[in-house]
């Protein structure tokens, strides 16, 4: 049975802090997607084929608790994990660490769908399936 | 007495735009970011003064529900309204609207406080006159 | 007939500054950016429809010249001179000058060329038309 | 006798990616200064310290050539090669190799020199150090 957790280990570049000398709140957002999309390869959707094929996984909220900055040097760990919400809802809940101590950096849940070019509601069949194993 | 609405117009640039076509979910985050400091600009308050001096304002929450994405060529405007949350906290409901029909793009809900260098929690005062004005 | 020469004023957003508290080296390549394609559409040439339609313009070299950093506040002007180098390559030279007193900030020297999905040089008929005018 | 070349491993993040399906052009310049830093800083040079301390890394020019682009999924490998150029300037060949075939993806040519806040040229001791080891 294919797990429902996922993790990844990063490191803070220089250019992702601002001039407060922390990473900028709006790269969190990022190292939340690249894990999204690391755990979705990794259980066998590829974020970027699906879009070439014309089927599009959005994002359509998103909450983020601001715990503490990670800063230049650091290295930290973005886990994810994926819950069916509806039919064609799915949620991710997120957490970043810093490595060096596990402090807990930001807690975020994405909710996420997917739709088609013309914006219609499609489920890629092997999504449906990973959620149909448990 | 000082207004606590604001917008700004800006327009999307095409390297802001990701390979489904539209802007990435944390390009939003972006141009939230970018209201709020001309807001509060507007209103006295100058972020990188502000970092410069050791006063740091920093999110600690942040929701966004996205509604429809913006393209390459779309104009649109961010409002942001400021609200005093508690003594040390405030809060801004922002919007983001598309220009050509005013479809809504995204909503946002973020919350912030003001720290020191040492993490200890200080209001500028002209933060503090601009609540009591009203 | 068409003017070869093009302008952009734009402002600098706090995001776009790192921790040395002026904008990232790599945000001047998005400014150019920006300005290259609103330059293109002025003269009739959409970049996002061209990459729809399988055309793809790129960059094959980029040259900047650093002269001094934008800061929080700025606002200044990016300028294009469009010249065609060879049958299939064209060039733009750039630069950005500070608004409050014509600072120069950098100059760049940017060489694309247009390619078709399979990396065929193919030069979109509009383009070809601009430069026969001159 | 302390190395002057040093490479580094990185993998595409999707987000890097713009509405062509490729990497955006300015994001080969961030890889080339995560490059860089993480370079200064095995060779005793941290980035984020010396900015602190008033001492600032700054970039006089770049030259880029774009050979062939990174998509979604490619790993990759950024290499620098420091040399000085002068008392007060030094250069950095850098280069992208896509890792399944080392096929070249960019090469680089960057120079660099350092500064106090004054705009006052300063080489950090340790950097001078490294020089005479050669």
């Amino acid at each position: 049975m294919a797990e429902r957790t996922f993790s990844l280990q990063l490191k803070v570049r220089d250019y992702e802090c601002d001039m407060q000398g922390v990473v900028n709140n709006a790269n969190y957002q990022h190292y939340m997607e690249h894990a999204r999309h690391e755990y979705l390869k990794a259980i066998g959707i590829n974020f970027a084929k699906l879009t070439e094929e014309g089927i599009l996984l959005v994002v359509k909220r998103i909450e983020i608790d601001y715990h503490f900055p990670l800063r230049s040097g650091d290295s930290f760990e973005v886990s994810c994990r994926l819950e069916r919400i509806s039919p064609l809802r799915f949620g991710f809940l997120q957490q970043i660490k810093r490595l060096s101590d596990q402090k807990p950096i930001i807690s975020g849940n994405v909710i996420g769908t997917s739709i088609n070019r013309q914006g219609r509601p499609i489920l890629p069949a092997v999504l449906d399936e990973y959620f149909k194993q448990r």
